[in-house]
């Protein structure tokens, strides 16, 4: 069995706000990603207090240590974010630094804890963003240790300027259904096939 | 009176192609700029042979020599492109690049030959990526030594994997049309002003 | 006499750190402004509280009106920030989601509340990625109002994997110091001239 | 036995350099891929007449479709680009937008004919670009079908305005061969892997 950890970049908390366009297209990725036999968990990050740093540990409360041990018992991490200024949000940008950590800590044959963790994107704007969102979360995924496996973003935006919002579909439109199952497909099929056969890693 | 000089960079020659999208919103964004009394030459990149290469002039038959000509002539630069992976064309991008041999051409006060033109962006695609388009474009002219008046592209992009064209509008949507008149009449605006107030450099 | 408010986004806070080399680099821009006769201010942004979120104001503690305040009042405006995994910081993230609330609003003549205020950036690394985060902010900023001079970007990076730090200079690098004088000298030329000819909007 | 296909998308042709840093880090790429049993060839991108379009075969001299029947045949695909104005070659974009092509050609099972084939990238510039280069081309190749191992970049860059050139190096510096080492191991063990266990796609 596969574990899922997701996190929701909403600048909103989970108080604030219960109709989060971020949510419900997370929700639709995780809902396939259950469909391959995937144990799933969606943290809010902006309901932690994620310190500034890049440390494993900032101290003064910082919530990272208990999210960094879920993380490190998953298989498959998605990072989902709203879009802002044609960007990720900055809750997403502080969840990536802190996992950023991780870039040090190599074994005896120079492979991050993070080697065999599969990546996937969720990113969800009124206009304009996605690819350039998914390149900014692709790179940073890839530079901390993550697989990625074809089209792992899922992702909806609107026309320029018309500002109509995702949680106004009651379903998903089909071509975002369809990138939501493949994404959650191909993610699920090397998550397996990486847990199976690790890495070997380097040594000079 | 101010000349404004427009790189097309569509992938599609003008012969194969009278019905371009980005031809289409660069129309609208030169049209704008003519009621400031600016005087417009459309150049389809793709139509010369323009070499790859970083030098003014790459020799056997480069088209770049007669442009870049015209480029100093002119007081506004608009870079018109179409979005193709979320990404500027591979035709603007080799505009910049010879734009690029400028950067080591410092007069005795350290100041680039492009200093005092003002930099355009026009961006259209089925969808998404504009933003990121802009940034590309901003950075490069930026370090080419071009300024920015606020708001500087104009864009057009349809919902996310629906497939719309810009072509198919027979008018601009009221926000496009408001796009591109606030950009043309912000970069007019500091065209005049810094075509009457050129940067005064820099001397240690 | 012009004003200038600088946004230090390190992940560091002030007490914890007297040796950022962000703060460095930004220390000498914002010497080469003081030439210019500009009043300037620094804010560490990571000490004050600035709430997640995109209205001028989000409540319970927020820090962002006092600041917003300051903002207001200024004619340039410089985010510094460091590279982390070759993006701008999720602090630096932060300022621009709060200074996205002007978008939204235009006087009568559709001009934001940022237009005439000019736009600078420094960006420090140990490694890559100073382009890129120049191209973000850039394209935040003008998307925001902003105005850019020819080369608003000062930076310093490393020889890549190999960990030095910017802190580590006495002096700073000739061509560094010549970037932060350059582009000191053309944003405070360009701050003065749009603060005595403002953009004049557009109405259809 | 895999097969893998390299892109050096320099803007120099062979005949003009034999210098190539671009070229320098790729072979030591490629070194590194045959030490997993991978039979490699390298395509000077700017010696072949690749026309501007989306289509397979854009005509009248086309290289692309002979190109393209040797990527076919690559379990492996390496993107070697050198960094203009931070960013990747206009060469690398060409290439790019051509195997966009392939965008549109799935199975009855929705996968794309790039399915199974893994991503590498090599790039090099006189300073900073590196992490964005890869964050355009992971995301290009990841939309297009290609999965990506951890670690999927070998890079050179060096200090901030200093000027030095990767073909400098007699030998590569040790964090350098490091990473090219890495990048390959991991992404040949992942063609291994996805070669034995091809994605499963999806149908509704």
């Amino acid at each position: 069995m596969l574990k899922a950890l997701a996190f929701n970049c909403s600048l909103k908390s989970s108080s604030a706000d219960d109709t989060s366009s971020t949510e419900k297209l997370l929700s639709q990725l995780i809902s396939e990603l259950r469909r391959f036999d995937v144990e799933t968990e969606i943290i809010r990050a902006v309901d932690h207090d994620i310190k500034p740093g890049t440390d494993h540990d900032m101290g003064d409360g910082d919530a990272w240590p208990a999210l960094r041990a879920k993380l490190m018992e998953s298989d498959l991490v998605v990072m989902a974010t709203p879009i802002w200024l044609g960007q990720p949000s900055s809750v997403a940008k502080r969840v990536l630094e802190r996992i950023d950590a991780f870039i040090e800590d190599l074994d005896e044959k120079n492979r991050m804890m993070t080697f065999g963790k599969v990546g996937l994107v969720a990113v969800v704007g009124n206009e304009d963003g996605a690819h350039h969102v998914a390149a900014e979360i692709y790179q940073a995924m890839n530079d901390l240790g993550f697989s990625l496996a074809p089209t792992s973003v899922t992702y909806w935006v609107g026309e320029a300027m018309t500002g109509k919002e995702y949680n106004e579909f009651r379903e998903p439109p089909e071509k975002v259904a369809l990138a939501s199952a493949m994404a959650a497909a191909n993610a699920a099929h090397l998550a397996k096939l990486l847990k199976a056969n690790p890495f070997p890693g380097y040594v000079k």
